[in-house]
């Protein structure tokens, strides 16, 4: 297994050089401590537990998995050892109001400890993970009491939280819900049901679990809008935070799983459990949604994360392996063959990842900001904007940053060659753990039909529109830091980014006006429309990371060679990934028809 | 996992209707016993073996894999009695000469009985499959006596063979083999060395393994020049074949990999042990090349049975899961949401699966037909000519249809959304099995070189130039079948095909050209170009099939929904994947520089 060393440079460059953290901070009561020193400091210590602490149990972790003991889920060996280290250290409670014992600092920088954390070891980082989930349900939608004694608990890290949505019968469809909650007279429910899939649904980390639970009234309507949200405790406590009475929440199996095995998948039984309402009455789904655009950078995350972990390994031994003489004539002749690196083919995939990995990461803090003013706005306005701008932008984050951290996974292990595929080199598992983010918190399919079903063409447009004016914008304003022959590469990436920003206002309305003469279009297009998409917003991306590099430049820098590589990764990047669009493009253009003509019946004989 | 089902109207359909498989054996000898119904009865007796005895034996051999026993390897349940089975239902020499005790049948309907066998269950497959490479390579390299002997015995499968040519240094860099071959006086060969990723290198099958061993003489010339070829049994047998002592050939370890788990991959330490030269002293690498061509047919094959099986898993939970309702309207108003093979991007993802395995069929099918010139060609004109056209297609078949195969095999899963990471579906398995596809038997990358640069510029393109001129000549033919609104869809086929093939001479001839300047212009393009080939050479396939369809409804068929099906899938085909083309022209048009100019110190800081 690849040991992780946090990229912190880049990190530093993305965060502070190219999207200003320092001076966006400003705008922010929360930002007031964030000074550079500060984020610094917290890079530094949190890479030192990641690397130290997380990355040596991420290979065990996968070979020991969970397991059920007594009805209990028992972690890998050393799990619970970090998460102690990590609760002591305050870092669950880093972007969470001071009032709950957390250090108030701004939700982007949240982002930044769980893409240190998670690279180191995804597995591990899904039972803190999860529980951001059930903070930012219960500070957004609890009422005072529930805040004071969960949120506390949960900031703290001495509880833990889920999300208890998926059931057998349905995971996007939760309008099929079945688990229900049944009234009683202390104000309290009765919960029943069966919940699959629940990511942290019981381990050995904490006293108490703290289940956020979607059920059903009994008098509620059928559908979506009958759905309501609820707190359902492992064990009861009192008002003080004690730990009381078992609730009835067990765990009915432990799922077997492709990857991601040191984290517990639980099928929950809720049998006959005491739960408390939160948020309105059948308007659990609404409550989801509030912080489902945040909660999606968390899974967009996975792809990029995994894009780097596996460039780390695929960068190291292609540097060592000794393989082939390069066709344009030895380079390590005092070697018994070349290093790897030296051909052509292996460039591509690692340039392919590396693209992927550092793009990704761009776009991933991008979107972070906006999720600063979407919490911490100061008007409603302003987050409602930044909501919008955001609901446009996650289900690109979510579904292309893991579609293309997957291909940066799999390329890695190709690097490897034969060796890739056994799991002493810790590369398949890379593949293996990454293939989940495709699949949870929404398809790849569902996330392209909430791109444009519902943020596109429900919207008329308005977020997209927003954000191509801000391309088209960046593209025409001159660079005033590129000079010479520099100036002429950097307008001809703005001028392929401009051109393609045109066709994307282009192919939007073309399939906005297809999908008013027939729905199907919709599904259609949506995956190559989604892709297309992200390939563009990608790009973006690297503009902005070679404009800022041409900048460093020519204001004089120590380490040239750190933003010459920018440049040559930005070129690459345009040259060789960015084409992928006209693929998509055809493929989109050719209309529901080529998917639909086919009956049911007759897919195969 | 999904219970295989063998297609063998489809089979039937590419074999038989598509290729003229019974004309086609009118050509040889081993052809006069091939008659339509000694195939549909080989068919149909295979296809009951797999589907009762292998298919079962896929999910539990995954669970249980190989264990090491007191040094010898200890096959998952059941593989063992299946493997006898097979011995005595005489499959293994299908398509090996009646004088070794074969079947004599010819080589291309040993290539349909592999299929049907691998898709059931790819790790049993492979110990008869790789038992078959140790044939040929007696078969075309060894004198009379090891044939007598060695082949007879692996003919009757109740020997079985490896191939052992990877070391812990060197995979698909040769020239840098260690194993050692010490002439003795009485003509044998004293081995020494390690070999590692041996597949099927120790099991418990058979009384004896062959073993295929890639050694250096003490005076060879150093690299590919000095290595030769040796018979190395783990028991020395007599001259009848009775296994007698102990040649010192052991397992030194199992791999632990990804997939692929019911078979064992072993690290074989050869000891001082006894062994046979075969083929002339440092001639062993083109010997090895011989069969190289028909050998990667056999892994080509595994990406075709990947789709193929992943599309049978899909497609039946796709008309089962509830999820949803249909955009354009209600479906199945009477369930409590629509089938999910309603929505389009199910059947996006469905119908790739279904072009790949069906395109790909055809695919392994018309090389399979060209195998039988290469081995029963009656004249060496005849027979080199195959080889060089299988040449050319050989790099094609293996990685254009593992690459799609994992692709394939990854959609599959996805239609099963978080259900498919579950190791219970089987769907995780097949991706998990087939990943290591691109990576034995040479990469994607290695086989991209070996298109462009050998098979393609060394050769100056003769074989390419032949090939695309079939492919000209059969879209100028007007089809005499196709009438009215049909031929118009079945001539817009055409035309683009034509279109696309003029694009593939005139790019082949760029990056000759690019070549003479830069080398590195051969690596930097090699793998976009073998996929850019991939999806033009299986565009003739599906036009083939397109045209052979519309043949058959004009001629009155009784059963026209097949037929329409073929027609849909190769619409699509057309429509959404053949434009995939556009993203790999523009990738390698971009040229070496984009992967060449960045310092490789310079990767990362």
């Amino acid at each position: 297994m690849p040991q992780y060393k946090a990229p912190l440079n880049d990190m530093k460059f993305i965060f502070n050089d190219l999207l200003g953290a320092e001076q966006h901070y400003k705008n922010f009561a929360e930002g007031e401590e964030a000074t550079p020193d500060m984020i610094d400091a917290i890079l530094t210590e949190c890479a030192r537990f990641a690397e130290e602490r997380l990355s040596p149990l991420n290979q065990t972790g996968d070979e020991q998995g969970c397991e059920l003991v007594d009805g209990n889920v028992k972690t890998p060996e050393g799990f619970k050892e970090a998460y102690q280290e990590y609760v002591a250290g305050g870092w669950q409670g880093l972007s969470h109001p001071i009032e709950y014992g957390g250090q108030g600092l701004p939700v982007s920088l949240g982002v930044l400890k769980s893409e240190i954390i998670s690279t180191a070891n995804w597995s591990w980082g899904m039972y803190p993970g999860l529980s951001l989930g059930a903070m930012n349900t219960i500070y957004l939608h609890g009422d005072e009491q529930q805040k004071a004694l969960y949120l506390t608990k949960l900031t703290e890290g001495t509880w833990s939280g889920t999300m208890c949505l998926t059931e057998p019968q349905c995971g996007t469809d939760l309008g099929q819900v079945k688990t229900k909650a049944v009234p009683n007279d202390d104000g309290s429910y009765t919960i029943s049901g069966t919940k699959i899939f629940i990511s942290a649904g019981d381990h050995d980390f904490t006293d108490n679990i703290v289940h956020i639970v979607l059920a059903r009234l009994p008098d509620a309507p059928k559908g979506t809008r009958g759905i309501s949200l609820f707190i359902v405790p492992k064990f009861l406590p009192d008002n003080d935070g004690n730990v009381g009475e078992f609730n009835n929440v067990s765990v009915g199996s432990l799922e077997v799983k492709m990857g991601i095995k040191g984290s517990a998948t639980c099928v929950m039984n809720f049998d006959g459990s005491k739960g408390y309402l939160i948020g309105p009455e059948n308007k659990g789904l609404q409550c989801m949604f509030t912080f489902m655009n945040t909660a999606r950078i968390g899974t967009g995350l996975q792809g990029s994360c995994a894009a780097e972990l596996s460039f780390q390994g695929a960068l190291s031994y292609a540097r060592e392996r000794l393989s082939m003489r390069s066709l344009s004539g030895k380079k390590a002749p005092d070697k018994v063959a070349d290093p790897i690196i030296v051909h052509p083919d292996v460039r591509r995939m690692l340039l392919t990842q590396k693209a992927f990995a550092e793009g990704g990461r761009a776009l991933i803090y991008y979107s972070a900001l906006k999720a600063d003013y979407l919490v911490h706005g100061a008007t409603e306005e302003i987050r409602e904007n930044a909501d919008d701008d955001l609901g446009f932008l996650t289900p690109i984050v979510k579904a292309f940053l893991t579609e293309t951290g997957y291909e940066a996974a799999n390329l890695g292990m190709q690097v490897y060659g034969g060796h890739g595929y056994i799991k002493e080199w810790g590369m398949e598992q890379i593949v293996r753990d990454t293939r989940i983010s495709m699949l949870y918190e929404g398809t790849t399919g569902i996330q392209a039909l909430d791109l444009l079903g519902r943020k596109i063409l429900l919207d008329k447009g308005t977020a997209f529109r927003r954000f191509s004016k801000e391309l088209g914008q960046y593209c025409k304003g001159q660079s005033k830091f590129v000079s010479g022959k520099q100036r002429k590469k950097m307008k001809k990436m703005l001028s392929e980014l401009t051109w393609i920003n045109r066709q994307w206002s282009y192919l939007t309305l073309r399939v906005f006006v297809n999908s008013m003469r027939n729905r199907d279009e919709v599904g259609s297009a949506s995956v190559d429309y989604l892709m297309y998409s992200g390939y563009i917003v990608l790009a973006y991306m690297w503009a902005l990371q070679a404009e800022k590099a041409y900048e460093k430049l020519a204001e004089g820098v120590s380490n040239p060679e750190f933003y010459e590589s920018k440049i040559r990764t930005a070129e690459f990047y345009f040259a060789r990934l960015l084409p992928r669009t006209k693929s998509h493009y055809a493929a989109m253009m050719a209309g529901a028809d080529t998917l639909m003509s086919l009956d049911e019946a007759h897919f195969a004989f």
